[in-house]
């Protein structure tokens, strides 16, 4: 079980996605397995199951911040499946619940969750996702990852403690 | 007070803003006010402040969904103050009770309502806002709006039945 | 429409319920319009809906908090829709709207209202409803009302500054 | 890590509490952990923290469920804290989250959360706590146990599948 200081990760992206997506979030989820991350999602299909998947066959932990009521909403990959029943109100409560967020392609659902991450100055690390045209605050933006390995890394170097 | 069939829209944008933007949503507010419109909004400073003002000086109402616990965080011109106490996630709120949304300029908590929307094909209008990089559905972006009473327009004409 | 100081009363009840709750609640909708008072409740059908009907039927303002993610959902008398899409935990912004609360019959809905509004010292009136067990708070808890008159007008007593 | 089927159980009480309510929490914690059940709480002082230090005793798993925006609002017996900034509006999250619930103690946010979980059919099982005046739903109230061994068996055998 988690010590006192695991690192809390939420991956992010759409409920559908293409192939190559599920293969970027696989990956990341098996790194941040890897690197004794826990990973937090929305806990539904597409990146955030694939994530789980990868996080999984690594051993590590997966917690699903549900939209719904009911647990079996969940993917079969999470393990602590959070039961909100708020709907996509909970977007916001995936990723206050991490210490940083990796975006994997996503639609509007995942603007909402990178738009409530950096207002709370979560750092939001990207790979094939939304590229912002404001530079809201020039010191928090996203920060595009060249791959899986690369958005792991950076996203627990700019976890602040 | 409204009758059976009043139309909602939602101005969105910063909490502090410049003089520029107050200008825009000011106006915005007297034309929804003008055009029968309910204004509804955050329910504090900045674009939402100004909207509010610009809607109760020709008569109109004006709601106001507040993030806190607490009726007094509204700004003056609210008439009816949402308490919802459940803090950001209440941008949802903001953007889902409207039937069309006006965005004026913003930032991060602005962008988390322009994915809500959008997620909930709930048109978005824009002046001095973000632009989308995606075209996550093509059929459903940011319309850009030339000057407030062209925002208003389009707005009261996306209204879906 | 609403000036400055209007005051805010919430009607909590079932969504189902029998004609003597109706008419109670029916009656109070009607006295709190009477006495210039706006009506919140959860905006759906049963003692909300007769509220509204009641409040409506004397000229007053009436708003309706809903769970789902529709403004169709709300009863016909609801003027404001606040659509929420948080499902139940809505429970929580009707009472925190309000400065008072009236509660007529119910269940375990009306039962968590009832809890999230003494937890916040929003007083609540109650007419053939929940008593409870605990002296939680001695000073705060429900107050019995012998009719819908006694009702609002121990609600407006009690509402604070 | 949880297998696949691990059970999960919310106990519930005040975030300031009797020493003898500690106990009981505390007790309830233990038992949960070597019966394998994930312990589920809102995170904070009080019940909730007696019984997760109880449940990591034991070497069990818990999870915090908080209100504020800062996982260092949890209590250092939470392993998994869920940042959710909503607020009390939290305590629907924290009973539907779980298949059953015990309460031990507790005041106005305790009440709130017995009605959240019996309105959605949760089974709630007290220890010291409320008992409720009305039988809105006969089949389905508190029931009773007699010590923490006995509602631990009690909510174990309630559990639906």
């Amino acid at each position: 079980m988690p010590e006192d200081k695991k690192k809390f990760v939420a991956v992010i992206g759409g409920g559908q996605c293409s192939s190559q997506e599920a293969e970027l979030a696989e990956a990341v989820g098996r790194e941040l397995a890897r690197r004794g991350v826990i990973l937090l999602c929305g806990g539904l299909g597409g990146v955030m199951k694939a994530a789980c998947e990868g996080a999984s066959s690594e051993g590590g932990i997966t917690i699903g911040i549900l939209p719904g009521g009911n647990r079996r909403q969940a993917n079969p990959y999470v393990q602590i499946p959070i039961v909100t029943d708020i709907g996509y109100a909970r977007n916001a409560i995936v990723v206050k619940s991490a210490q940083a967020v990796i975006a994997v392609g996503g639609s509007y659902g995942t603007l909402s969750e990178i738009g409530h991450a950096l207002q709370n100055d979560i750092p939001v690390i990207g790979l094939n996702t939304w590229s912002l045209s404001r530079n809201a605050h020039p010191e928090n933006s996203i920060i595009p990852a060249k791959n899986p390995t690369d958005a792991v890394g950076k996203a627990l170097e700019l976890i602040k403690n």
